[in-house]
């Protein structure tokens, strides 16, 4: 193919693998294994070659498929027939770390846990985080927005990034490495590329907000018997502990199958509600005794039935353990989480209506809830048994007609990709789609970039 | 006119004033004296007025400025000759606060201070504040993206807004009143209108956060003798002070000149570099005390020469009161108040160039430095004596082709609008002017909204 060896002319031929090669790379690599195979892989390894990429791609109306560490969850990242894939796998590495502006510069295809232990080295914090820190790139994180536990404390990977590098469809590098937290000139055009998985420019390089690193933290797990209280607790921990740096709320049925599964003792009782909550500190015994009076406090009014304090950092892992329900995934056929969020105060009444109409329509089903309700997301674990297209379709169905109905969100922070495409009106009005067409037609006329993706 | 009628039959009479309704208006307004009178002054009451409004001027390709309380520094809202204005003034007041959420919902033409007293009697805290707060409206804050004295706690306005209701060019409504910290379903469109300065969209409605309201403030001023200093004592603010406030800093000529207007009396010797520091805090001797170590330390360490800690309200205004620096403007004739931003370690570098480059150029000039340093933004007050358009414009030149050089922004917190449309080249690339043309183009292909603003 002609634009085949003209990619191969600018990039060199090791940049471009294509037929067997890319067979082997989706053989040998987990992440890949079952997807589908693009005409090619191009691993540019400057700007001015994913620029060359796109160029040579958009004069030959070639559709593309920007891919970072294929961690997405909703397929934002997948190959469809006849594409080309851009990885930015070799696009990597740490530019610089400004102490005194508080900032990292990093490619796009660097791992996001390689970016935080290059700010731990330098005595900082890069806030975002998430599960997948292991092997999700800086890229693909800036694409989609990512969430994750720290979203209470330092925000969603949006309000972490000051500068941007991008390059958009034609080719053309808007080049945007600003270092400030103030800049009104004109549009912010750093924001339309951040959670645009792809869609409207490949990002390449990115300055991000560092932040103090915390010294300790003090984690407990509370019990609760409403929802009520839950948000109550939530807003005096909000009040009390300045450095709140995690809330997550567990509802019984999702402690009552974590606890089992893993083996973790937590509470004697059984409660409705178990919260982790963190608060980032110094290690000093005034902080730690502050972060007891905040839950003596909660259990004087009420507000908590029980609580533990961790003793050491085991004992907060395995609050966590639990949390982070590794075993469902293994003992759930067909698992499938939902990640919505909806207005705090509203969130414990969805959950009820909810559980109700999955169990009204799948008697045997396991339905259970359990989120970052700090940041209005809840996630939801379903497992109808070996599920059938209807099944899932069905699933899909009654949650997020009752997400519409509560004005919530379908995606609180795993994206739309093609799995959530089909139910995108469910939370954004015909009037925003036609917007957000627009914008994609102004910045992408020949729809070259991620087609069928998000819109 | 044909178009004025047709307002009329839409919105009624007595929401379109013209003719001498208009120069009554701006003989009778302060904010308006001066100012170019446009044809028309709308007063649509509700977002479905506005939508109106706009479909009526669209459909004649009439321009149209949006204008909230007329307190802006960059000429954004003013009206060019032949333009009908939209005033958002009758469009005011707090629709909801809701607790659980932590939100509030206000129409766009509510002041500031109206929005802040709300979420004050409801225990919270409304982060976006700035000194036009009595005046200023939600609607501009939001269009210009307004900074203030807070932003290194809360951000700035942007990273407040939840929620945005906004009216296109041809008076589609937009209406995105989300509530949740956390939506990842397509383009953020609320991001694109936000510091727009009305050019791609009104703003009509709002959803913004609000925080714990802090119990007590601790302020203290401190004197240090270099620009490192400054940034090392910042470094430590961050690390210390878990909810650090303000960091503002005072080069010695401001504090010189604004001591002697205002007759207050800070230290006794003449420093380089004086810097206020606050924390919100419970109002304990044990946070006063960790705040008072704070300091300890950064005496013992060199970082500071002197410091002073506010035993009272009254002593901590004195110390804004000198920062607020009220007499320049009546003191220095034709006083210049430039609002750049760069790179936090290259602040003290840039500022002795450009002071020594503008007494180059007017060896009598007043030239002097201060600002929101932690969040890398600096004001320079320049007086060059009653000044002509050349001399502005020189003074102009000279500041921001520093700027340019340092990779700084020529507006942190002021916005474009009239005033530094000749200069935003300095601050964008021409991929990044063609780019918001294109945007430009696709929300508002006649160009009926703020022509001639930003852009």
């Amino acid at each position: 193919m002609a634009i085949i060896e003209d990619l191969k002319n600018a990039l060199g031929a090791d940049a471009v693998l294509t037929g067997a090669q890319i067979g082997e790379r989706h053989r040998s690599d987990a992440s890949l294994t079952g997807r589908v195979l693009p005409i090619a892989v191009l691993r540019p390894r400057s700007v001015e070659e994913v620029s060359a990429a796109l160029r040579i791609c958009h004069a030959h109306g070639q559709p593309v498929v920007p891919q970072g560490g294929m961690t997405g969850l909703a397929g934002g990242a997948n190959a469809r027939g006849g594409e080309v894939a851009i990885s930015l796998e070799h696009l990597a590495g740490i530019e610089e770390i400004d102490a005194a502006a508080g900032t990292i510069t990093v490619k796009a295809g660097t791992v996001l846990e390689v970016a935080q232990r290059a700010a731990e080295d330098a005595g900082l914090l890069l806030p975002v985080d998430l599960g997948a820190r292991g092997s999700c790139q800086i890229g693909g994180n800036l694409s989609t927005n990512a969430g994750g536990v720290r979203v209470i404390r330092h925000g969603v990977t949006r309000d972490n990034v000051l500068g941007l590098e991008v390059v958009l469809a034609d080719g053309t590098v808007l080049s945007m490495l600003n270092k400030m937290t103030k800049n009104n000139t004109g549009y912010d055009l750093r924001q339309f590329f951040i959670g645009a998985e792809g869609t409207l420019g490949i990002i390449t390089r990115a300055v991000l907000k560092l932040k103090p690193l915390p010294a300790a933290r003090n984690t407990a797990l509370a019990a609760l018997e409403s929802y009520e209280a839950v948000v109550a607790l939530l807003q005096k921990a909000q009040r009390d502990l300045v450095a709140l740096s995690a809330f997550e709320a567990m509802w019984q049925a999702f402690v009552r199958f974590n606890t089992e599964a893993s083996g973790i003792k937590l509470f004697d009782a059984d409660h409705l509600f178990l919260v982790i909550i963190e608060e980032d500190g110094d290690g000093s015994d005034a902080a730690r005794e502050r972060f007891e009076a905040f839950l003596g406090d909660a259990l004087e009014d009420g507000l908590i039935v029980d609580a533990l304090v961790a003793q050491s950092e085991k004992e907060a892992r395995n609050f966590w353990t639990v949390r982070e329900a590794h075993d469902m995934d293994r003992l759930l056929p067909s698992l499938i989480n939902l990640d919505v969020s909806l207005p705090i105060g509203e969130i414990g009444r969805f959950a009820e209506t909810c559980e109700a109409a999955l169990l009204e329509r799948f008697p045997a089903a396991h339905v259970s809830f359990f989120g970052h309700i700090g940041d209005s997301n809840v996630h939801i674990a379903v497992s109808v048994g070996d599920a059938s297209e209807q099944d899932l379709h069905a699933v899909d169905e009654i949650v997020y007609d009752l997400v519409q109905a509560h004005r919530g969100s379908i995606s609180a922070e795993h994206g739309i990709g093609t799995l959530k495409r089909a139910h995108l009106g469910c939370s954004r009005s015909p009037e925003e789609l036609e917007t957000m067409r627009r914008i994609k037609q102004a910045l992408d006329p020949k729809g070259i970039l991620n087609p069928g993706k998000v819109l």
